[in-house]
């Protein structure tokens, strides 16, 4: 016979889930009601409304799919690519490797622009596949890596795509809530994020967004769009506004208390002061890991406030690290992904986690830690300089 | 300025989501962990052995996906049908057609066998179609008809499929739990099923299962499962035995507590338990609906105990009367479906919701309403009638 499930109390600064606000948690257990109740459609309404508020847009098509980020991609690509059609897709970490994919399920020829990872997407290098594919439909890259920490220029790169007619595809997972994302600014097509990173909800739902003329590509679409789940045009009409809903499927009605409860704290802290907020907590936690003689993957221009990809130092065995963290202090931090597995540690700085108490933790935790195990790092400095910093701001 | 939601508290006995145990709702507000915790993993391994108990199974591939049960449906879908496969879907309700939809997104070939809606599947039908598609790869059928509470003979349409070489995908959404699901003496090849019918979990998981025969399918595909997100060759990376667990998707963790913490109630009951409590509880409200004089759709003998479909009588407005539950017991019935639309209500006594108080609460509450609107009933009679049918058992 199995027992109720207990989870241990973690601290949670890795690359997601992060720290939920215990309001969020409270929020997921209240009474669940049916998915057509009056009250519900009140509450979509709501959840619409802070959606926009988050992306900055006004798209008429913006809601939460009913599953976790990878599905919030999948149904970007699945509803833009038609078999055929010609997507030039930005690969700097793990994230664009996984667009490719997509557009290859699609039967859609996706045409590669390689960087480094670590660094952001090089917008010369976009600018000339645009030039080399002047029949490309799409252009799709991710905003913030959360393989590397990088942060690619997303107005930049939504302009030349504007430029060469080309519809955008934008992973915003991580970059939501914590970084500038500016939606009907940016002039982006198709946009998905996840709950479980800057939006400090748990996981397992995927804010999107549709510009009206990524609508009117979906609606006159040649082919059926292959996913019945994730088929706009269907989701459309239970999401739609006014008109009768159409049942598609059974929405996922607590995950959604706990998004509006999420959006809710977005929205009283305000846009910008959450940017500012992680901005601040990432300059603490930089200036202490540098003091510390550890570095950084991403050059400081292009880095993530809320995902710091930092390097193992040479001789340390960094699986070995996470663990003393997690036994010692139940602290997760992240291990490296794809080419920084082994190489890189992910320290998230994410929605509620971004704070000076998980900074000052951290700081102290990795320190303890990697005295411990005889690591050569500069002692006894880490936390002053992370206060240091506060203080100066 | 929005504010947090705070959910109207009502009686849950339409299609789903159902009444859901307020030990699943408190477990649902646990810290959140992460999902390659040690902690979670141990989760993933008893969640497993849950479904398998729940299922009837020893499949190794048993695991819920994180998404309703639609996309189970597509999952079981685009892994086991591919382009140009000929799959015998057959149709008593809504959900056949949304199979047919499936099948022919994978680029699949139909072959549709329909029955009247409120009825269970024809067998000769299907034996029919079977031997005039000697090359048919699947039969597809749901099992529980959510839209008109038509229960079918899943043992013996699994036993014609197999005797013709096909392999079976059945739809358990709303049988699972309520009445007897037997994956392996039936032999299944693939089933999926949601969670927020007679699991009584919220809404927004769907838990599956794979035969080692479908396995052996979907890993000697010659095409690439079009869905990144559902393919069962990579889902299988994460969720699969003993070996290291490579990230797929973030699971939808606080999800899982959830699901984890129904499936421990419902072994602490046990399913034979679970099935006759459903019988009991259905058999009493038909008798109290027969003495008010109204009827069933579908015949007794194919009778789902889970979800009761009740034609409306001749000129009463059946939404009239469900709003008027709503607003005055905050009691949720069901509306028709498709071709039942407006003909019938649907009252579902899924999971925690079937129970002798919502029986005979439903029963007083839509005599008073029926009454109130001065529709043709007999008066004072269906309270009687449900506890005499409790009494004789």
């Amino acid at each position: 016979m199995a027992n109720s499930f207990h989870p241990p109390v973690r601290t949670l600064m890795g690359p997601g889930p992060s720290d939920v606000n215990p309001r969020v948690l409270e929020a997921m257990s209240r009474p669940t009601i049916g998915h057509l109740d009056p009250a519900f459609i009140g509450l979509m309404d709501e959840l619409k409304a802070l959606m926009q508020y988050a992306f900055k847009t006004e798209n008429r098509l913006t809601l939460p799919i009913s599953a976790p980020g990878s599905a919030g991609m999948e149904a970007c690509f699945v509803n833009l690519v038609e078999p055929g059609d010609k997507v030039i897709v930005c690969q700097n970490g793990v994230f664009g490797g996984r667009m490719k994919e997509n557009v290859e399920r699609c039967g859609g020829q996706a045409i590669m622009v390689q960087d480094d990872w670590g660094r952001a997407v090089s917008l010369e290098k976009v600018e000339q596949a645009l030039l080399e594919n002047k029949d490309a439909k799409v252009l799709a890259f991710v905003h913030a890596e959360t393989s590397t920490g990088a942060l690619s220029d997303a107005q930049k790169l939504c302009k030349l795509a504007q430029a060469h007619n080309c519809l955008t595809i934008v992973d915003a997972v991580t970059s939501l809530g914590g970084v500038e994302v500016d939606v009907d600014g940016w002039g982006i097509d198709a946009i998905y994020s996840g709950t479980q990173k800057c939006l400090s909800c748990t996981p397992g739902l995927s804010p999107v967004s549709f510009s009206e003329k990524a609508v009117h590509a979906i609606s006159n679409r040649k082919s059926k769009v292959q996913s019945w789940f994730l088929d706009m045009n269907l989701v459309m009409g239970y999401w739609g506004e006014g008109a009768k809903r159409a049942y598609h499927h059974t929405a996922p009605i607590n995950a959604l208390y706990c998004l509006h409860e999420a959006l809710v704290i977005l929205e009283e802290e305000g846009l910008e002061r959450a940017w500012a907020r992680h901005a601040m907590n990432h300059q603490a936690l930089a200036a202490g890991i540098e003091a510390m003689g550890l570095s950084f993957v991403v050059p400081s221009t292009e880095r993530l406030p809320q995902l710091n990809a930092v390097s193992v130092p040479e001789g340390v065995d960094e699986a070995l690290v996470r663990k003393s963290l997690l036994d010692n202090y139940s602290l997760e931090i992240g291990a490296g992904l794809g080419a920084l597995a082994g190489k890189v540690w992910r320290i998230g700085l994410m929605g509620f986690a971004a704070n000076s108490k998980n900074v000052l933790m951290c700081l102290g935790a990795l320190e303890a830690t990697l005295s411990h195990i005889g690591a050569d790092i500069k002692k006894g400095v880490a936390v002053e300089a992370a206060q240091a910093q506060y203080l100066s701001e």
